[in-house]
């Protein structure tokens, strides 16, 4: 009988998540481990292989059921050779040969790519941009993360660091970003940008009804922005419809650059759904051109955490259906 | 023996230019004609059969020495279908079947695509970009047209029209464009502009050794304000330096979409060679990030007027080599 399932692991500074996954992109199963990222590679790749056993046995299948793994890790990294060169939210990981080290300590063939690349992946297989072939994908976090699908493969580019939307400038001389940019988009429209960008505000005397959570020190995203919003509060009006405006010049631009059929929007911001979405679609409209109907259609992500382990499996299968795990899919 | 030439035509408003090129990329007859394009499709398209024949004939070469003909057009159009959508600069071409109608008059196979993204494709095939594969190119005239080749491939995205890099938006509610956004690179950074935000200038008041021109009417682009401004000239010497700051934020943003190995400009801009290439290189190098080494090579095309013609044979040798003239290459 054919091998039914792959492994896809979505390996994170705080969780490692680890699903085991049909042809068709179900879940058969999947757990969330602590990572314990502070030890460093080896001793948490020892447990990444014998969590990825557990969750086969909690699936109920074998080794033997399982094509193989498919990695999202944070990066810079190469796809191609299987390396992190370094990753911000794990500590000693510099050059790490992660393909080889997990080949090596689970006897499966393991592929790996950037995490955001394999979460738009995952929708563009399983979830929101399913049925066509050219998607787009930004997830709203701390950062501003997206992968690229053009005709079914993920872009990667010569430096395979291809997609790294946030970190495009949206705003000439703009904010100051962590990266060494001033005004990338993930300063103006990421979950966490938004709710600092408020905080900013009222530090600087805005009213609003998130003023006391300032005074006491509490660090908020836009979760609280989008409830102050939807009770009348105008600052967190304001600064959430600026997002929604810049996320909508990304748009654009991505429009022109990529020219996909569907622009997804995943992460902690797009929790809001209709509330961001309907934004974004308003803004884009009157920012868009007039000179040829190829407007993306904009919608909200609906993998939701699992996109990463869902869309690490299906670049799994997609190096078994194509023959190549060896040299891994994608350009 | 086998065929030795491939037909590239550049299709525009003004001049037809037609060459026959061999497998290598070499010229080895090229003509340019006047397109006289107020008569409409159907007699320009039968002039350009005509031509292509006296091409082939100049070159000392039969029919039966080509493989086919490559048309690079203005769009938006289908290289897909073959169809020209319509056209600005071509009166009355309105969903034309380029390809069917030309392969009908020449009894060659004919495959086409964007004008912008074949100069491109020549540049990456015998010019700037030569044994590199994924390149950018931004042609830097009236407008900026641009086109992107990705693992030796043109990208066209779902809708065809990917890589109009002239419309991302640089300026947030900036310039109004033609194209009915506001705030897009060519109207900070193209030749005509350039000359154009000179012009303004010295109309608002600011002196310049450009202000008579602007009395007597005289419509000016890049070549003059970069005259101007090596005389010394301050007004010229900062819209010429904003263009270049301008043309940087394009090619950080470039860098993030497609991490190309190398950025390629041309056009009538780019004539002005080194004084482009080393203000646009200074200026990325102080707005690009410092969290990865994957910054392009920033440098001047090669093939100047010839560029069209050379990367529209070179999509037909291509379509030849892979047997793909039904169904052309590119994704």
């Amino acid at each position: 009988m054919a091998r039914q399932y792959a492994i896809g692991v979505d390996l994170g500074g705080t969780t490692v998540r680890i699903a085991l996954v049909n042809h068709e992109g179900h879940v058969r199963h999947a757990e969330s481990y602590r990572s314990q990222a502070t030890r460093g590679p080896e001793p948490l790749m020892d447990d990444m292989a014998a969590w990825i056993l557990e969750v086969i046995d909690a699936g109920r299948a074998t080794r033997d059921d399982v094509v193989g793994v498919g990695i999202g890790s944070p990066g810079p990294l190469s796809p191609s050779r299987g390396i992190v060169f370094k990753a911000a939210n794990l500590p000693g990981w510099v050059n790490v040969p992660l393909c080889r080290a997990m080949r090596e300590r689970t006897g499966l063939p393991t592929v790996m790519d950037n995490d955001g690349n394999l979460a738009a992946f995952g929708e563009y297989w399983a979830g929101a941009g399913k049925g066509v072939e050219n998607i787009v994908m930004l997830t709203l976090g701390t950062g501003i993360g997206a992968g690229v699908v053009v005709n079914g493969e993920l872009l990667h580019g010569h430096f395979e660091n291809a997609g790294e939307l946030g970190h495009t400038i949206v705003v000439p001389d703009g904010r100051r970003c962590s990266c060494g940019q001033r005004g990338c988009l993930e300063q103006y429209a990421s979950a966490a940008n938004v709710g600092k960008r408020v905080a900013e505000a009222i530090r600087n005397g805005e009213p609003s009804r998130l003023a006391g959570l300032v005074e006491e020190g509490v660090t908020f995203g836009s979760r609280k922005v989008v409830e102050a919003a939807g009770e009348g509060d105008v600052l967190a009006a304001r600064i959430w419809d600026e997002a929604c405006y810049y996320l909508a010049i990304a748009c654009v631009n991505i429009q022109h650059a990529y020219n996909p059929s569907r622009i997804v929007m995943a992460g902690g911001m797009s929790k809001a759904g209709a509330f961001l979405v309907e934004a974004v679609r308003r803004h884009f409209k009157l920012l868009t051109w007039d000179l040829h109907d190829d407007s993306p259609d904009i919608r909200i992500a609906v993998l939701g955490d699992d996109a990463g382990v869902i869309g690490a499996a299906g670049w799994a299968w997609k190096a078994e259906d194509e023959g190549r795990w060896d040299q891994p899919p994608g350009f």
